[in-house]
């Protein structure tokens, strides 16, 4: 486990456009992983709610990093394929995103 | 459809994500937007490739496009859900996204 | 609810579909419904498994009855799109289906 | 391809769902994949439409056999995860489903 910690703090760190945004690797355990992320005026659409595409890559990234977590090693995660509902407006100082593993492999 | 073209424009210049991330609206129709993208190192996840979130933008906001341009006068576009694939990794100097209306309404 | 419980039940028997399956309602609470399913061999793909068609037509149905329950009087609900991901094949000599509502309207 | 074309049959022969609904392989070549049905009363909903989950099926299955023509010999296919929308209600004496397969591999 230390080990695919390790793994998914590179993930992060090594993203440019994760850094870019600002999304902050928060916590990590086996088959989660947790990020926050503060919004800004660059983030947003023409409604001034957070680009839907903002929401879609936070969401992305931390499954990426959860996923990560349960990657037996020489293994890497890549996104395939995604999907999202978008159930409210995504609006406060800081978000927190969790993401679970539901199945691995 | 002048009025709606106008729209879409709106669209595009008012969000300030997609103009930090350089996105350009290039042409628009009744029922189909396009829009171009030149992919740079803020942009990359961790394998070097482009994020999936930039693509997912890209591809989200080309979509609202096109829905806007079938909308009557007073009403709008926000995404509520979208699904995406990842054929094949986004590479190349400039990216070309095309959206089409399949059913509006 | 009382009248919604209605509602759902009558999305179960009238359908036709449904009705030629076995699926059966089990339970209904405002958001939320469940039904169950005896897997017979009519409904087996190449492999043996049940076809993946099965698998989301129930939980496809379930979740419209459960949506089904936070309707206001005069409206009604169909399925306008669906993504399904196939964790492990479904097995057993019967099947329960949950379907829980997070966002409604 | 040859081969290819008699595995995407023998997907269509064994499978009892497919049978039950009388969905039928019409024709098959590389990378793509056709079949019909012709929708009967016991293939409704609630509406007096065909159940979202028996158009599901048809399509399921005949973008599995579209899949199924690429595949070397001694691999399989199988549905992971799917994504529909229903653009509009599938109505007439006789529906034509298309499969065709983007990516292989």
């Amino acid at each position: 486990m230390a080990g695919n910690a390790e793994h998914v703090r590179v993930m992060f760190e090594r993203s440019d456009f994760i850094r870019s945004l600002g999304i902050k690797l928060e916590d990590v355990g086996e088959g989660w992983c947790e990020a926050t992320f503060v919004p800004a005026e660059a983030h947003r659409q023409q409604h001034g709610f957070i680009h839907a595409g903002v929401v879609y890559t936070l969401a992305d990234h931390v499954a990426g990093g959860a996923a990560g977590t349960t990657l037996p090693a020489g293994k890497d995660v890549i996104t395939v394929e995604n999907k999202i509902s978008y159930l409210r407006p995504a609006m406060g100082e800081s978000l927190r995103c969790r993401g679970v593993v539901l199945r691995t492999g």
